[in-house]
C-alpha cells in the first residue's frame, strides 16, 4: 500500500509499505478514509522521533472503514466507518477497559507512528490491535472531521483543561495556539472558565482565539498584562500546549497561589528547571501528560452532537495523501494559515 | 419608612413601617436603591408563609448604600454601594466565614422578610446583622440589576444546577422556567451540559430558554419526547425550580440511571411521596436545599464580570416601591409578561 | 442439580432444579464451593420477592470453580477459582465495562435469584452470563470467605457508607447492624470517620459495632445521646442498612445540617413519606441505590488483602447447601448469634 | 523577655529580646507554654534563612495564654487557652477567612521567626495578628501536647498526604520519616491508605513507622523492594517529607502510572532537575506548597479528639526552653532519639 514514512529529518516520504496485516485474532484492519498530522509528528519531522528505526509509516490520527476483523473482535463489523485512538491500550486490564490506557497494566500504552512497533496512520490502511477498545464507530451526530478530532487532538486539549483544574469562574491561561491550544481555548470555556487568556507569537493564530471569547496576547507583554488585569492575582490555571522548556516557563510564571500548571505538549527533557522555590510559596499543582484518549470520548461526543464544541473549524486544509510532504514542510513553516492538516485517501 | 407589610393573603401593602434600626454594634442599616420580588414571597403572598407574624416588611433581595454601620463593623463603610445576602449568617462560626451560612453552627441560617425577627427589605432601608459577611461591596465590573440578582436568585440557580451534579457533557432537565428556572438553564451550560431540556406550561417562558440554546418543552409530553431523544436512558441531571409536589415529582420521572435530582423551590410538604423503588434501581441522588449565597459569590463575580452570565435579561418590569402592590399581582398572574420584578426607591 | 428452590412464604426449599447451562457463548458454568444469604433474600423468604415465578434457584453470593467456558470467553479458563458479581451487566456497554453496572445501557442489571430469568446461586453450579466481566478470577491474598463477601456484601456496604460522603473526620451514624451494617461501620473508618454511632436493637450486634470502635447506642435513645454529645450538630452522614421505612426515618433524624443520608436496604416503597422541609432546612442529600458491584472492587481487594478490611468476622455460621432450609429460618429469627450464613457444597 | 534568637550559623541562643507587642488593635499577645522545634528551622540553624536578619526570635509552632487583646479582637479573651497557627493570614480577604491563608490575597501568608517582620515562638511571649484568625482556643478533648502539633506539623502532614491524593486502597510511600514523615504515614493510614512503604536511612525511625503498621525500608533498596511487590505497577501516592532534591527524586521514581507525587519539606531550589519525559509517560501529578494551617483544622479536631490520630506520640523530649541551644544540636544531629522536640516555659 502507500503510506507516508520516515526516512530520516524532513525526509517523510510517500512511499511503498507492506500492507496492513492485523497482528492477532482481536486486531482489525482500517482502510482509512481522512487522517492528520499531529503537532508531535514534527517532533519526527524533525529527526527527535522516539525510536531508531527508519521507514516505518507515520501517524496516529485516522478514521475509515473497517475491511477485516480477526475472530476474536465482537463489537465491531467489517463495513462499520470507525474513529481509531491515537493511543492504544490492550483492552484487557481493569484501566483499559474503562478507557484509561495511560494506567494499561500489560505494557506502557502504545502509540502508532513512532516506529515498526506499530505501523502508523497516515496511509492507506492502519491495523489496529484490541480493536473492540482501540476504535469505535463513528457516532451518531458527529461528523466525520469531528471524528477525525476524536483520534488525539480534542481529548488532548479537554484532557489538558480539566488537568489544569479548569471549573466555572476560573481564569485560565493557554500558552501556544497551534490546533490543540485553540481546542484547549474552546475546551476552557465549555469547562466554566470566566476568562482565557491565549498566548502565541503568531498573530493569525491569536486572532483565531480572539474568536472564540479569549483575550488573545503576544507572550512577550503577557505577564504584565495579565498581572495589572489580575491586580497580581494572576490565573487560576495555566496550559502549555506547545512541548517547549520555555513555553512551561511561562505558564508556570502566569500561575498564581493555589493554581494548576498542566503541560500536554511533548517533551521529553529529563532536566527541565523546574523552579521548586516558587511553586512552594504558591502552592502549585504540575501535571504533564499523554492522553488516554477513550477515556474522554463519553463527555466530548454529547458535546459535539449538540454543538458545544466545533474543532472542525480549526481545519486549515486538506489535501491528498499523496501530497503529505508538501503538507508536513507547510506545517513545519506555519505558512498559508497553516493550522489542521487533514490528508484524504 | 415606607416598606411593602404583609397583612394577610393577598395583602401585601406599601405601607408605614419602623425605622430600619442595627440590632447591635456589627450591624449596618443599608439604604435601598433596588429590591425585587421572589417566587418564595409568593408563598407569602397567598398566606402559607413561614410565621403568624403579620404587619412585617417581606424581601429579601436589595442592594443600597450603606447609611449607618456599628462600632464592630471593620470591612463596610458608610458610602458603600453593597449587595444584601437574601441568606444571614451569624459571621461567627468557620460555616459562615466561609460563606457557608447554611451550615451556620449558631442556630439555623436566618432569611428576610418572613416574620418581624428579621425586618424583609422590600422597604426604604434594611438592617443588615454581622454586616461584614452578610453585605459585600458591589464588586467592580458587576452592574446594579447583576448584584441584585446576586443577592439571591442567581446564587440558587448556581446552586441547583451544582446540586444536581451538572458537569461537561451532561444532559440536563430543567423544570420550571420562572426567572430562576432560566437562570438555571444558562448556568447548566457555564457548567458544561451539552443539552439542556426546559419545561415549562407557559410558552413565553419556554421561548426565553429556547433563546438560550434548551430544547424547550411542554411538560405533558417531555417524557416522551426526551425518552426518544435519549433512547431511554432520560437526563443526567434533573432540576425542580418551582417548588411543587408535582414538579419534583416529574423531575424524578425524568431522571435517567445513576442521575441526580436537585430542588430549590420552596417545599414544605413533610409527606411527599418519594418511590424509594424506583429511586433504589436506578441508583438516584436527591437534593433540596435552600442557598448558602455568599458561598457562590466568588465564582460568579467573575462570570458576570466576563460577561458569560447575563441574569439581568430576565428582568421584565422595574417599577417603584410604591407600585409593589400591583406588581406582586402582576407576578403572581404572570400577566404581561412578568418574569423578574424590581421595586426601585 | 440441588438448590435452594423459593417456592411460597417461608418455603425455600433444598431441591432438585435443572443443571446450570450457559446462556451463550459468553458465558461460563461455575461450580460452587461457598455462598451466602443475604438479607434481601429475607425479602423473597417472606414471600414479598421481585417477580410471580415460583421454583426458582435463590442467591446471589458465590464463589466456586470455573468447569465449562462459552466460546467466547477469554479472560476465565476452567478450572479458575472465582467470585461471581451478584450484580450482573451485559459486558459490553461503556459503564458495564467500567465495572459500573448499575448504569448499564442494554436493560437494567440483573441479578441472580429473583425469579426464573437468571437462576440463582445458592446452589450446586451457577450459568454467569458474559463471564469475562461478571466474574473474576479471586485476587492473591484474598481468602475464600473474604472473596464471597467480594460478590455483594462488602462492595454494598462500601458503597453505602461512600454514598454517604463518609470522609476524613467526619462523624457518621449506621442504622441497623445486620453483616452488612456492621461492614459498614468498618468501611466507615478505612474512609477516616473520627466517630460512627452504631445503632441497632440487638445488643449482641451492637457490642460487634463496638469492638470496631462504634459508639453503639439502641435506637430508642440514640437521637437524645446524639443531639447531646454533637451539642445539637448531628450527624454528617447517616447511613440506612436495614431497607425499612422506620430506619431511612432515624437516618434523616440523625442527619445535620449539609448532611448526606445514604440508604442501600432493598426497599420497594414507592410513597416514603419524605419531609422535604426538613430536608431543605438542612440542605440534606439522600442517596439510595443497589451495588455495582465490580466498580468497587478494585479498592475492595487491596484493602483486603493489607489487612484494613476484615469481613470475613462477621461469618456466624457455615453449614451445608443441604442445611439451607434451617439457616435461613435461623438467619430471619436472628438466633444463635446469626450474622452472616455460609453455605458450602 | 527571654527568647530563642537567631545569631548565624549554628548559633541560635537563649538571649534577650524585646517583649512581644500588639502590630495593632486586631493583635493579640500570647504568653507561651510550650513551643516546638520543627525541621523546617534547622534550615535556619544551617544559616539558609529567609531572611539576612540576625538577632531575631526563631520558631512557629506554640500554644499558651491571652495575657491581651487588642480592641477589634472579638472572639478570643484574656485568659483564653489557644493554639497559634505557624502560617499567618490577614483574616480580611476570603481565602483566609476560609482558612486558605496560602491563597491570602493581601500579600503572601507569613510565618513566624523567619526574620524581625514578625518575631517567633520560641520565646517567653508572642505577638500574633488578626489574633482571631490566626489563633484559636484548644477545643475540648485536645491535649496541649495535640494542640501544639495542630499549629503546624499535622496539618503539614495531614496536607501532604491530602495533596498526594490518598484515599481508598492506595499504596503510599512515604520519604522521610522526621516527626512530620511519621505523622504523614499515621494520616496516610486514615485517609484509607491499604499500605504504606516508608523509607528512611535511619533504624530507629523505620522501627516507628512499622509500629504504626507501614513497610519500613531502607531507602538503598526500596525501589527494587516496591518494584517487586508492586510486580512493577510502583505507588499511587509518593510523599516527600524532608525537603532535599534527592528525596524528591526518589518520590518520583517511586511513582507509578497515573500517580501523585506530593512534597512539603521546604525546598528552595529554582533548577529543580524534573524528569518531563518520565512523568509525561506516566501522567504525573506533583505538588508542592507549605501549609494553610487552619484549613486542616475543621477536619484535624475530630480526628484528634476521637483517638483516630495521635502525633503526640512523636515527642521525644522535652525541655525548658533556657535549654533550647542543646537542643537544637540535638535535633540536628538526630542523637539519643531526637524525634519532636518540645520547649516549655
Amino acid at each position: 500500500m502507500k503510506a507516508l514514512c520516515y526516512h530520516g529529518p524532513k525526509d517523510i516520504r510517500y512511499d511503498d509499505a507492506p500492507d496492513a496485516t492485523p497482528q492477532d485474532a482481536r486486531a482489525a484492519v482500517v482502510k482509512i478514509d481522512l487522517c492528520a498530522i499531529c503537532g508531535s509528528d514534527l517532533h519526527i519531522y524533525h529527526g527527535n522521533g522516539f525510536s531508531a528505526d527508519t521507514g516505518y509509516c507515520v501517524g496516529h490520527e485516522a478514521i475509515g472503514e473497517v475491511v477485516e476483523v480477526g475472530r476474536d473482535v465482537r463489537r465491531l463489523r467489517v463495513g462499520d466507518r470507525v474513529m481509531v485512538s491515537g493511543a492504544v491500550g490492550c483492552g484487557d486490564c481493569a484501566p483499559c477497559l474503562a478507557g484509561d490506557v495511560l494506567r494499561c497494566r500489560n505494557g506502557a500504552p502504545q502509540c502508532y507512528g513512532l516506529s515498526h512497533a506499530l505501523e502508523g496512520c497516515q496511509a492507506e490502511a492502519v491495523a489496529v490491535p484490541a480493536a473492540d477498545f482501540n476504535a469505535a464507530p463513528i457516532p451518531d451526530g458527529v461528523s466525520p472531521e469531528q471524528a477525525l478530532m476524536l483520534t488525539d487532538n480534542l481529548p488532548t486539549a479537554y484532557m489538558g483543561v480539566r488537568n489544569a483544574d479548569v471549573g466555572p469562574g476560573k481564569t485560565v491561561a493557554v500558552v501556544g495556539l497551534g490546533p490543540i491550544g485553540l481546542m484547549a481555548v474552546e475546551c476552557a470555556f465549555v469547562l466554566g472558565a470566566s476568562r482565557v487568556y491565549a498566548l502565541d507569537m503568531v498573530a493569525d493564530r491569536r486572532a483565531r482565539a480572539a474568536e472564540l471569547g479569549a483575550v488573545a496576547l503576544d507572550p512577550s507583554s503577557a505577564f504584565e498584562e495579565i498581572h495589572e488585569a489580575t491586580k497580581g492575582r494572576m490565573v487560576d490555571c495555566a496550559v502549555e500546549a506547545v512541548g517547549a522548556d520555555v513555553a512551561i516557563d511561562a505558564a508556570i510564571r502566569l500561575a498564581g497561589a493555589g493554581a494548576t500548571v498542566s503541560a500536554f505538549g511533548v517533551n521529553l527533557n529529563q532536566e527541565f528547571p523546574y523552579p521548586l522555590g516558587t511553586a512552594f510559596m504558591k502552592g502549585l499543582t504540575f501535571r504533564i501528560s499523554g492522553c488516554p484518549v477513550p477515556l474522554y470520548w463519553g463527555e466530548l461526543v454529547p458535546l459535539l452532537r449538540d454543538g458545544r464544541l466545533r474543532p472542525e473549524r480549526f481545519v486549515s486544509h486538506r489535501v491528498p495523501l499523496a501530497d503529505g510532504e508538501a503538507a508536513y514542510r507547510q506545517f513545519d513553516e506555519k505558512t498559508d494559515g497553516a493550522l489542521k492538516m487533514l490528508l484524504a485517501n
